[in-house]
């Protein structure tokens, strides 16, 4: 990865008070904070699924509770079966969720290792950071002490002093210039030390910066995917529930009632006159007449169970 | 439409006890109930979609307050969006299902209206019905008394009863053969009679039974089509998150960071030695070196917006 501008060695190793460590070292910490933050999200998200889930088995009830009299009956099954099936769906979304909540938290521990790792790994830059602040206030004073030595030099040269005083004031100007210059080599020395820790620290931090935003949008695309599979199956859910609607035309209605309600479909003829028959009278003839007429209501074909 | 063996006409006109008409009425009245019950079906629907789109503002709210600090931060607004608009597509169908409640609200108040003007049209068939029971026993009656009048002169003419006996049974039985006749007479006109009326009022009832489950499957195919336009447009705002998160690289996050964080790009050189200069020297010198220059933390240059 090549980060040309922007990468932490390059931004944040210098500057006011060298807080860039401090930065570097917080942004780190804050890792968790969003990693944390990211399960929480999820979290939510799962219970937003669970709910949705439970609700559309609660849909599906409401359909199988539908009348099951009148033509329109067999529509609630194609309800049901499809509210049945988006519970199911959204059921599986809650699991990938909670599936992918403990990869969050998986990740976090061992975010929290390596942190701890690292900050024994940055110490000594905190401390040459330290050191440097320590030099640095040296170096002030040391200038300032040289700097009042020669102001009071050459104040003495002006009122023209005797030579000893003078000689005086510009052994005390001497020292204080050899202490300033002394000052200087500790403080580069520092700089350089400080310098070269921090660069190392600096890319520790954007090498861990680097592969946490890496997982970080692993973590996303895990969550993206979820979501996009369980789009695709409420997808197909309606598309079949569009099918099924279409496949029970009007006329099947029509027809699952008359099956299942119809009285009969054979007509009865007009009654005709029925002569007594004495009981001599062979049954063969009795069953030809007894065909003739037949009142409706009243045969014992009406009883039969096809036409019932 | 052609219904080729399973209209009303063909199968609920005969059967036991003519509950053809009964059953073909009910049916017409539960058409009002699965109105009523598609209505209950919807509305629930919508109250799903109004608490999920409500849960998703409430998750949009979980990502705006994701922490405002290190790399991570900028990603909490994709979510944040991401899910507000989520939130507004399921608002829409819940508004879509509640414009469907009042089509299926409208159209019931249109049922009810045929129903009544159609159960003023039916009572002649209802009348011809009861009509037709009447009919029925008054026959069963003729029939058993001619032929119970036929056994009584059997049995006198076995017996061989003096001749004037006879004769009176024989009129007895000519007598009941006579109303016997009449009944035959007058249930099959009243057969007839209920065979023509029940025959319209089957054809009026399949009509309006056609004409329900028309709109019935209208108004389903509404709910359909809202659902499917919303599913549309999750997938569209699903496709805009993944390339929302795709497009924010790690390179940009750490970009971002230090262009907010960072404490300073220019590298300081080694502090070198400052000789002390009389404030006579002239202004030009004295910019010249203290270019050279610059001791961490105490230049005005890192007090500099731009570093900051």
């Amino acid at each position: 990865l090549i980060l040309a501008h922007f990468d932490f060695r390059m931004c944040c190793c210098f500057g006011e008070k060298n807080a860039g460590f401090d930065i570097l070292y917080h942004n780190m910490k804050h890792g968790q904070i969003a990693t944390k933050e990211l399960a929480e999200f999820v979290r939510e998200r799962a219970a937003i699924e669970e709910t949705y889930s439970k609700s559309m088995s609660k849909l599906a009830k409401i359909a199988s509770n539908g009348s099951p009299l009148g033509t329109f009956a067999p529509m609630w099954d194609v309800f049901r079966v499809s509210s049945d099936k988006l519970a199911l769906c959204h059921l599986e979304l809650m699991r990938k969720m909670n599936d992918l909540i403990r990869d969050i938290n998986k990740y976090n521990e061992e975010q929290v290792k390596i942190h701890r790792k690292t900050k024994e790994e940055v110490i000594g830059t905190l401390e040459s950071v330290q050191s440097l602040q320590v030099q640095n206030s040296h170096l002030q004073k040391a200038r300032e002490g040289y700097h009042s030595k020669c102001v009071e030099l050459e104040r003495l040269r002006k009122e023209g002093v005797p030579q000893k005083e003078l000689e005086k004031a510009e052994l005390k100007s001497k020292k204080a210039a050899e202490s300033f210059a002394g000052s200087i080599e500790k403080f580069n020395r520092a700089g350089r030390d400080f310098e070269q820790k921090m660069s190392e620290s600096a890319q520790k931090f954007q090498d861990i910066e680097e592969a946490h935003l890496r997982q970080m949008k692993l973590l996303i695309k895990a969550y993206s995917h979820s979501i996009e599979d369980t789009h695709v199956q409420v997808g197909q859910v309606h598309e079949e529930f569009k099918q099924n609607v279409e496949n029970i035309g009007i006329e099947n209605l029509i027809q699952k009632f008359t099956d299942q309600k119809g009285t009969g479909k054979e007509r009865p003829g007009p009654v005709g006159f029925e002569e007594y028959l004495s009981p001599l009278v062979s049954e063969n003839s009795k069953k030809s007449r007894a065909k003739a007429f037949r009142i409706p209501g009243l045969g014992k074909r009406d009883k039969e169970p096809d036409s019932m």
